[in-house]
């Protein structure tokens, strides 16, 4: 019955370790069907390696299984709170990589400093506030994709616009239009983070001009867009 | 009609990943024929995996489609710029290869600190100015083309002696004989870049000597030059 | 008679160079029988590509050659160190991975700055004090099994937990409970040395919040662990 | 006549970009014949891929070509004066490999910070004098290498001891017992630069300890050594 979405969420796991995104099992990808009210989720703690499209875990938006045998990932929670919240999002991803991962045990949003950012980030990637004591201790995983709505809401950032997020001492979330879409957030954001660290050695206060970034971004989003093919 | 340098561009941007200069999408590579005054380019957001030789876009020199049935790339008018005010150029690169790009972000030239640069670049490679609000609003990537010509202008660069410059907030351009030499330079461009960016964490002030820079620039430049095979 | 524990340790030396975190012979995997007191380790100076199985050295908990023609890894000392005062752990790895060895030559703690540190370290990663003179001189192989165990317990740091050291000048070392999980071990520890290098580049104070560490590493450790499969 | 050391020069040049020291042709390997009075080197300006055995040039050591149809490397003065002056070498390599490259253009010594640098290197890896002006202008390749035997000799270093060099604002020498023995150690010199960037970027001042370099070095080197096989 979920045959195509689990074939979905298996390929766009294999493509974590593929751009280098990931070490050992730490990541994870899922996707939402928002008509059957379910996701597909990677299990807990198995190695891309050996990791079978029947192994996908298929849960109910409250997190009970609905198809599958294992574990799903302990990130699971995080992802349900995101597709709640953030209603136009199809795919989630987390990652801990390299570049990005340094940005958020850094405590800073990933600045906005050139067009390569523009064409996909609207602004700044965000920082979430740390997460308090209680909220640590419980319900973490949840609370983790809570803070990063807060965080959204807060600036009045548009998610759609700005398609991840770096989680303060640990490490990033993206998200996009489905499965597949959100891996290629992922790679881009890695790009976009190795290449502020970078930036910022040599210059520390310099950010993207307005009007550059708008110009990037609207090149390749919304009803003007005029990049790629129709 | 143009099947030969429809050839040589689609095998000059398969170059690109292959050196490892793109991410998905973001880099392209042209070619001049000053005697048909056309070019010939990558077509606008294909992947390279995907790209076949007929999808080379063929324009002339105001950049209506010769032949070919896709859109161009959204960065030809900047290509189109480059020729017409550079003459003696005959291929031209864009990427977003990650250590030039750091240079552009932080708007600085990419400084002359060794012979590595010398042997290929006469001086610092040029970071324009900032394109005015103006300029960025209204065609914008010809205005990339003009800033480019106006910093050489400006600064008395020879085109040929420095065939690289490095667009404030955004990325490197390249170029060169024809399409295969100006690849040939973006390798090199990103070589200096990450050198350059590693000697600037080590000693902020130091430059190459004026003289060893000329030595080893005529060691392969010019009627005196004697490295390689005649 | 040996059969077993030297296949196990001939792969888990294998593992190095596929995991790039040795260069020439400059590493060294070791495994011990806790029943018949023997340990298996690699040979000194073999290449890893004409490793072979029966090259494997296997020594009683006094260094003497149990089994075997070649001479034992000129590190093996530092080892039988680790086990007699280490009793829970049955692997052991040293490299000179790059961006441990970072930390080890700047005789600094690689800190404990995010959650993937905190996945599999429970606090900073101890740099121990300089040998002495003496130590160097005499039986310096032995010193330095020594001096990390002296510096787990003047810290009163538990082994099990932080199952890695950086040795002052020299390199990492680190252990697990067999060969295999030690280099799995091994491959973690370089990918937090990496991101806390770039931390520090970014943010020189920072350090992870105590119960965000404690988080994760209980998330995946003892009796309330619940990542993974069952 | 000049087959085997031909051979040997071939396979040593080659082994520069599997171990990722050189781009395009940046760099060239020799073996000198201390018997019959001649080095073998590769051509200048051909690319590995397209290098032949009978490419390789054979030279007297006055320079002039005893077997070969094509020109020597540019750099063959430079190989020339270091076998003259260093009599107990045999083979040099010549490279731009990046971090090596970056100590050079900042014109520093590379640091002797580490046991991998010791076990290798006696001290640190000298940094020469800027050439005059005067000795860029007439001779400038065997200028750079009598520039290296002077550092060495005012420092009063053993080449065999420290078997590299940077050359202010240039790039990295390197030797050997043989060319394939100077390549090795031209990987190790990539290495220990790598790894002394990361360690200033963390700790401007620390050097290792004498004791502990002398211990690796001599662990390794002369008549005590016990690392590796008899």
């Amino acid at each position: 019955m979920y045959s195509e979405i689990k074939q979905k969420v298996f390929e766009a796991n294999l493509k974590l370790p593929e751009y280098g995104l990931v070490t050992f099992t730490w990541g994870n990808v899922s996707e939402i069907d928002r008509e059957k009210n379910i996701i597909a989720i990677k299990p807990s703690g198995v190695e891309y390696k050996q990791l079978k499209v029947d192994d996908i875990v298929v849960l109910d938006l409250d997190g009970n299984i609905v198809e599958g045998k294992l574990n799903p990932s302990s990130d699971t929670k995080t992802h349900l709170e995101l597709y709640k919240a953030f209603s136009d999002i199809g795919g989630i991803v987390h990652t801990h990589s390299r570049h990005a991962t340094i940005w958020a045990q850094a405590g800073l949003d990933i600045p906005a400093l050139g067009t390569t950012h523009a064409d996909y980030f609207y602004g700044n990637i965000p920082c979430t506030r740390p997460l308090t004591p209680a909220e640590i201790e419980q319900d973490y995983e949840k609370n983790t994709g809570l803070v990063i709505v807060e965080e959204f809401a807060r600036r009045g950032v548009d998610p759609q616009a700005v398609p991840s997020a770096v989680i303060s001492g640990h490490a990033p979330f993206c998200w996009g239009k489905d499965a597949s879409d959100a891996v290629h957030n992922a790679v881009v954001l890695e790009e976009v983070a190795f290449m502020a660290l970078g930036t910022r050695s040599l210059n520390s206060g310099i950010v993207i001009q307005k009007e550059l970034s708008d110009k990037h971004y609207y090149r390749k989003h919304g009803s003007d867009a005029y990049y790629g093919q129709k």
